[in-house]
């Protein structure tokens, strides 16, 4: 199926969630903690959910078939009438769209990547932070601020002047083991592989510092990179007038996230599951 | 047509706009004041719009079809690649749908309506405040917030406290002939109706006064009420603890409005556009 209800709430007010899955060798990385993501963003949004073994097999169906790729996962509240009251009875719509592996340079993973500043400033809402909702206009109208393709990700600040995130990806910062990203309780998508960071870093010698920082942290910084699950980690090697050497905490981090997203294919998914 | 793509940037990332158009007598109501803020969304998006005439011929013919009831005009940026980043050269996607005329009691205008203040506040977003575009989750948790059907509409605040709007409508408030309405240039949707009060009740004698109130200035009111393309004005009896009393001058403001409304069904177009 390739077509949407013209009276579904995804369309109407953007009443839904998606995840991004990366796919390698027919695996599905991290698809429980994508899960997981997904629920919480239904129960913030009082979206039913279908049921996990449903979705868990259509995405290993998928990722069988895609072999390499990335899958998109989107869940909507479905069809409803004309009011933002949702119906009663809600019935969800979801749809697993396949796409190839997107053609990025292998220099962005191994000299990484130049990012600006954008103008464009997140808006304060907690009710919709963390979660991967499909109102996205901030990160459309962000992303619309450069065209070049010598920049290849734009940081954002939400409206009181803290780094959140990329438009796209997740920042985070160091300065010897200590390990720095922003808190995303006000804005922001709390990205997979952001989780995923905060959980391991710590069993692999890091500490991690969640918090609200200003941009000028960037100027002290050792290192800056981005993740999300599909990019897994780019160095950032400039952010305007401020540039990085590529340091062994960074590539150490990029080897050990490649490990453990590997570890969490969907293998995983047997293992917590079928308790 | 009732299906859309999958690939619709309106789904994936609510990146479109709309308009709710009354049409009574087979008229499209106020449509070149809509069309007027479907531009003005488009242009803040950068979302190329397809031409006045084609859109206007649609309208005409539904309203037509429809004789009484609501077309809802949807317009997306229009199928593209997975990433926030818009094609180069987008192909906007739009369709008009047609929805019977709402089933609300007579009493709503008549008797007025009660109305709720939602816990859920409005974030601040200068860049997408003002107009109808389709990132709707905080109107959706809001109206999610009452299910009994003695209550028909929320007002909300902003982050600061400041009355904006209602879950589907504009707010005003009277003393003498002072009318107060909220500034929407932080948040909020900026409503047809709300406008054409603005423009049009100075020459009826009111002075209308546009800014940042809080909710108190609601316990001092003569009279509160609600407008949208679609009710009109509906007197609002009772919000929380205060009371208002049917006043003359609400009554004044629905008969003058109704008469304005009807004079600008799509004769103006005509009027308007035929330069």
């Amino acid at each position: 199926m390739t077509e949407l209800s013209l009276f579904d709430r995804g369309l109407h007010y953007g009443d839904g969630l998606f995840e991004t899955i990366a796919v390698d060798a027919g695996q599905p990385l991290c698809w429980s903690a994508h899960w997981q993501r997904l629920h919480r963003g239904a129960d913030r949004l009082n979206i039913p959910l279908p049921d996990y073994a449903t979705l868990t097999a259509e995405v290993q169906t998928q990722a069988r078939a895609l072999h390499y790729g990335v899958l998109k996962l989107l869940v909507t509240r479905g069809v409803g009438g004309r009011g933002y009251a949702p119906p009663l009875e809600a019935h969800p719509v979801w749809h697993c769209l396949s796409y190839p592996w997107p053609a990025y340079p292998a220099s962005h993973w191994l000299q990484g990547v130049v990012v600006r500043v954008c103008d464009l400033r997140l808006a304060v809402q907690p009710a919709l932070a963390g979660i991967k909702h499909l109102n996205r206009l901030e990160q459309v109208l962000a992303r619309q601020e450069w065209h070049t393709p010598r920049i290849q990700e734009g940081i954002v600040l939400d409206s009181a002047g803290y780094v959140r995130e990329g438009t796209m990806s997740n920042i985070f910062w160091c300065r010897g083991q200590d390990l720095f990203t922003p808190e995303l309780t006000t804005c922001g998508v709390a990205g997979v592989i952001r989780d995923l960071l905060i959980q391991y870093a710590p069993t692999w010698g890091y500490r991690v510092h969640v918090g609200d920082y200003p941009l000028t942290e960037l100027a002290t910084a050792e290192a800056v990179f981005l993740t999300n699950s599909v990019i897994g980690l780019w160095p950032v090697r400039q952010v305007q007038q401020w540039r990085y050497p590529l340091g062994s905490v960074v590539r150490a981090l990029q080897d050990q996230l490649r490990a453990q997203a590997w570890m969490m294919r969907d293998v995983e998914i047997a293992r917590n599951y079928t308790a």
